[in-house]
């Protein structure tokens, strides 16, 4: 029975009592590890993993972040880096390899045995965020006439070098896949039955060149804990397992957020990502939404005679660029939220403009209302506070089918979707909405 | 070996082709059939529902959505109702129960067994999007003394019927959780050994009134795929499996994208939400808004004797308000992303400042230069010029600082830092950000 306890593992460090470290560590799960390591620099953290049993390294490197992957590379002794990059799963390996530098891969790649190196190197060629690049070739293969007790057999015989004993993977000589076994399904039938007479015969598989997402999505929508991945000739070639979608999905989420944010992705967390590499990822955006932007002064520009005149008018330009962007934001999170989980379909666009027609009205009207009130505590004209709240009724209204239909013709143009939200979408209902406030007021209003 | 074809289900409905429809239906997977008559009316929704075996029948009805289940309760003959939401899964009746009119919920229960009834009834009691709202008690329970051959055979005897059999739980006479085994640990296991040296003694697990969201991360953290759910005094109550957990995700993030666009949180898909329901959601944020951007005409209305000798001032307005607004977007959605996903800690918020003062002033300087050069299309005196670029990058400064550290403010007041985001961080930052636009302007253009 295991208690929890408080470890100052920088202190054991320092005093130089592995011993102590070593047990503890040892016991330890490797996540918890993850999480005992992550505030200590590099040079302490090959301390710990020089502690570590050579499996239980394997798995706490794999989860390391990226720049403490590279660090400790360059600090690990030759002989440990060899043992602990043998020891990773061939997904893990294939992740930590796509990113480093080319001479550093080739070393690493040399430390493997020729078999594992050519496996690797095959999952590389899969292109990047596609369902090959997640394939663990470590499953179960069982041939279609075997007896269900020579199965279980093989699974007891094999299994524990596997990902998953789960769900089982049938293939002929070829290596075409002729359906899935799940383990349970094995264990609750007739041990003299033959595979083909019990197992999935329609099973669900991805192609290794498919998007990650759409492996995803399958082993949603079936409740899938394992997926076949199969190459253009239906060959196995692997299994994907529904931890490494439970990290794409979290991954898709993190670069909507991102990209609706308008800004460059980017996958590691926060701290792990050089101010520098933000700044190349924010900048761009906000150079080119600061050009489009430039649209407004002239057009104010243009009415400046109005402003003149009536220098109140600008006291309401950020009511309608406010209410105009807040109204547009909202629909269009909600349209590409519901684009993402694939609720909202491309020809699902009328029925949205539709649907919003009726809620963009409703809100205006009550928005205009208001504005009517409010704008009684800046101008005594009720002309102006009239055309001020008639303006900001259009804007909404037109914001609202902007920001509906504006995902829609990214999907048009094979674009993401979520590069229409945030400060992109707001900076062009924001020039939209200021020519229709100007143009009502000026309608409106006598010069 | 089955093909793909095209299936007209209105076209069989309509010419009362009943036998070939049940045929046909009855080889499909229920996610399946869930694609196939997502878009028919409730009333041949029905008639596809009368054509399932009743096992199918309950596991399409769970994944429907919650209006369309609705309509169906109100159509389905008393006899085919009873059988649908008895043949239920404990997790999937609990979800559809929480959301019904207390009148149909009684209706419905007086359907279940007694058993049964109490079972629902005890998982209602927790609280709204609690671990124990997800439960299953369809778990495989095994005693520490068995045998590893018992264990199996208690497996494959009871393993039928529950969701799962992959983690089984080990409990005492009280049913207090001692372990869990893995079925592949108990395959790969001498036959003759006692559970509860085969066993994991330390086994992850949840308390019933945990939130689901605590559920999910220990799940992804430990690659789980089954988790023990106990009570108040660790007595084992049922497990989650992660099929639920990547529902939960899948919210969470939905959740978080509709609190960054300022609205309401609602779960149910796009098309299946009324119009009137988005309007309650959307408005009040739009409202509170508007009046909290009633500032901005306060701050213009005192500046006006600037307006009315340099009119052009008003044509930067919209630049200070969109550009800080996006600056600030960008690194709220940064932040609170990294919090969803547990990156950045409440006592991170010094490093996050001190980061983000560097990047903010990068930023600034660039934005800066930029608008200068863009400003002279406008402006003909560079004093102007100068004095609005100046006025630009401390408003990018100031909405960068704002975006990454109004998430903690939220954290502080227990608050979803979800909200500081999108339209309500815009708002604020385009108060402060006009006030600081006419504070430099006017420091630096002697009037």
């Amino acid at each position: 029975m295991k208690v929890k306890v408080q470890l100052d593992i920088k202190g054991l460090i320092e005093s130089g009592n592995f011993r102590t470290l070593k047990t503890v560590l040892q016991q330890q799960e490797p996540a918890d590890i993850l999480e005992l390591i992550d505030e200590l620099p590099p040079d302490e953290k090959i301390v710990v993993f020089r502690l570590l049993q050579k499996d239980q390294a394997a798995l706490v490197f794999s989860e390391l972040e990226y720049d403490d992957q590279i660090a400790l590379i360059n600090l690990f002794k030759e002989e440990r880096l060899r043992e602990i990059i043998s020891s990773m799963d061939p997904d893990d390996r294939t992740e930590l390899l796509e990113e480093l530098p080319a001479n550093v891969v080739n070393r690493l790649l040399s430390y493997l045995s020729p078999e594992d190196r050519e496996l690797t190197l095959s999952i590389l060629n899969f292109p990047e965020n596609s369902a090959g690049r997640l394939v663990t070739p470590k499953c179960v293969e069982l041939k279609p006439q075997m007896t269900a007790n020579e199965a279980l057999e093989k699974v007891r015989k094999e299994g524990p070098d596997k990902e998953t004993v789960y769900t089982l993977m049938v293939i002929d000589e070829t290596r075409k896949l002729l359906g899935t076994l799940e383990l349970r399904d094995l264990i609750f039938s007739d041990p003299s039955k033959h595979v083909e007479e019990i197992m999935e015969t329609e099973p669900v598989f991805v192609h290794a060149t498919d998007d990650q997402e759409k492996a995803a999505e399958i082993m949603k929508k079936y409740d899938l804990i394992v997926l076949p991945v199969v190459d253009n000739e239906e060959r196995l070639i692997g299994i994907i397992t529904v931890d490494d979608i439970v990290d794409v999905i979290d991954e898709e989420a993190t670069e909507d957020i991102q990209r609706m944010a308008s800004m460059g992705t980017t996958y590691n967390s926060y701290f792990h990502v050089k101010p520098w590499h933000f700044f190349v990822k924010r900048l761009p955006w906000l150079v080119a939404l600061l050009l489009i932007e430039s649209v407004n002064g002239n057009v104010i520009a243009r009415f400046e005679h109005i402003l003149a005149s009536l220098p109140v008018i600008a006291a309401f330009i950020p009511t309608m660029m406010d209410t105009g962007g807040n109204t547009g934001s909202q629909i269009s999170a909600l349209i590409i939220r519901g684009m993402a989980l694939n609720e909202i379909k491309l020809k699902d666009w009328w029925k949205v403009l539709f649907k919003e027609m009726l809620i963009g009205l409703s809100i205006a009207a009550i928005l205009g209302a208001i504005l009517f009130f409010r704008s009684m505590l800046i101008s005594s004209s009720l002309q102006i506070c009239f055309a001020v709240s008639v303006a900001l009724s259009v804007v909404v209204i037109f914001s609202n089918i902007v920001g509906a239909l504006l995902p829609f013709a990214a999907r048009i143009f094979k674009a993401d979707p979520a590069v229409m939200a945030g400060p992109f979408l707001t900076t062009i209902v924001d020039v939209f909405g200021i020519i229709v406030y100007f143009l009502t007021v000026s309608w409106l209003l006598p010069a």
